[in-house]
């Protein structure tokens, strides 16, 4: 099933203990378009560029089936561009630079072609933004997932809480889970947020790997452990990306399917962490994900003998 | 087989944001002697009370098939005392109180009956009593599982460095892993640390569960996601109270069997948050923990369908 992807498409400039990687092309949907083309041969991108974006990377996209009749290029504006330094525990950061540029005032265009999409990831960005590709749809999708931040829970709560209430999934982290419920135990801030909208909860806690919640069940998917994490930047976006792309591909919303996006996404997720920017999802091969996801099944596999 | 256990016996007051405990009986080798209870039918205790200490306790622990010739009980002095008071999110601490008494000048005494014994838990304790406790024993022991703690590196890293030596699976936490190795990574924390002694290593995460690393491979355990953590005090000494008792109790050391005990510790460790101090383990009946294993089971349970 075809998919449409909103986000940023943007300039980043990451700075890390180890080393920095000048200005790349980053943005939420960038990572997620190319995570899910891994899974999906038809997207449809809803963003916005300036006309200082290279246009190979757009060709790019197009190369891997995202349709970007939905990407605006504005004439003499600049790109967003964030900049952001990493601690040494490579899990918190901050931003340096926050330039909206054409982010200031866009106004995204559901292109005819893309209302056909039965699936819908909402990358971060800001929630009236999520709110208007959601009005323009003719019919409801048959899967929306959420993706924000604290960001937007500090500045825009209420438009988010009513792009939350027409939505399937949420993915967020654990500090944003417990801010979004005003919950410390994950358990029962997950129970709150489930009444917010969302039927399903994605817990993201990077290195410590991620949770997925709904009414009645819950599972747990490991992070791989890493060697070295180059720059985690992007890691939650290509998650997104994996997971819906996944779920799109095999069109099954059942939570036992929701369980392999999860790990999809999961695996997804540790080859971003390997370079800076898009550079390794770029290249990465079908082989090279299929010998990592056996990596996932291998770190969790256990037969308990219950006791005689 | 049966099972030597070294560590503290004593008094704990704990505070958390959520209430206190008063002062109740808690140290490391109670809590790894009720947890590895559960699985094996004979232990043999080595340590240190005052005459102030609870005879009934001692009792449950004799009740329990744990041999008390090793429990040094001293006339007209004071237990072992620790207070601690825990922050918000329930993972650190402060100390507020550390009264030695006892453990001042322990000088450990293997008992005859414990010679015949294959597995050895030398838990938390000053390293100078972990190796006076491996010098007394007349042959190696089958398997030797160290735990211990950032505040022993500090203050005593060369007696450590040499218990490591003689030990087969060391536990530690996340960031005494760190500390002992000098890795911000765990995978190379946990190769550096393996060319100190030990072939296995636990790296306990609390609530982000736990890692199993030998040369080749790598295990991840969860942790139960709970509603509520009463009291985390003891918690790790569980974890490692379960794993040895199932390694014991099954007499293979092989890593499928480590990945088994690892599940068997987390699922105990979970029971022991559940209440201050020691009444929650005491409590524990078979059923309960044959449904938290089932939890532990389905936690991580899933199957991949690689792409067609």
């Amino acid at each position: 099933m075809s998919l449409i992807i909103v986000g940023t498409v943007a300039f980043d400039a990451i700075q890390t203990p180890f080393g920095s990687s000048g200005k790349v092309v980053g943005g939420a949907a960038s990572y997620i378009g190319l995570s899910a083309s891994q899974f999906v041969k038809e997207q449809h991108i809803i963003s916005v560029i300036g006309d200082d974006f290279p246009q190979a990377f757009v060709e790019e996209l197009e190369s891997r089936g995202i349709q970007t009749e939905g990407l605006e290029r504005r004439a003499g504006e600049k790109s967003f561009f964030w900049e952001g330094k990493y601690h040494m525990d490579m899990n918190s950061r901050d931003t340096l630079t926050t330039e909206l540029n054409v982010l200031a005032d866009f106004q995204p265009r559901v292109p005819e072609a893309a209302q056909s999409a039965s699936y819908v990831m909402l990358g971060n960005l800001d929630p009236s933004v999520q709110l208007s590709v959601l009005d323009q749809l003719y019919a409801r999708p048959k899967l929306v997932v959420l993706d924000t931040m604290n960001f937007w829970m500090d500045i825009a709560l209420e438009p988010l809480k009513k792009v939350l209430e027409r939505v399937d999934v949420l993915t967020i982290n654990d500090e944003e889970a417990r801010q979004l419920s005003g919950e410390h135990s994950l358990v029962k801030a997950a129970n709150k947020i489930l009444t917010m909208g969302p039927s399903t909860l994605v817990i993201k806690k990077g290195e410590h790997g991620a949770l997925l919640f709904n009414e009645d069940e819950i599972f747990f998917a490991p992070a791989l452990p890493l060697e070295e994490v180059l720059d985690p930047t992007g890691a939650g976006d290509t998650f997104a990306g994996g997971f819906i792309g996944y779920l799109a591909h095999t069109d099954d919303t059942s939570f036992t399917n929701m369980k392999r996006a999860v790990v999809l996404g999961s695996a997804m997720a540790s080859f971003a962490c390997e370079k800076f920017g898009t550079d390794r999802l770029m290249e990465l091969t079908q082989a090279e994900l299929d010998i990592r996801i056996q990596r996932f099944v291998d770190l969790v596999d256990f037969d308990i003998l219950l006791k005689d």
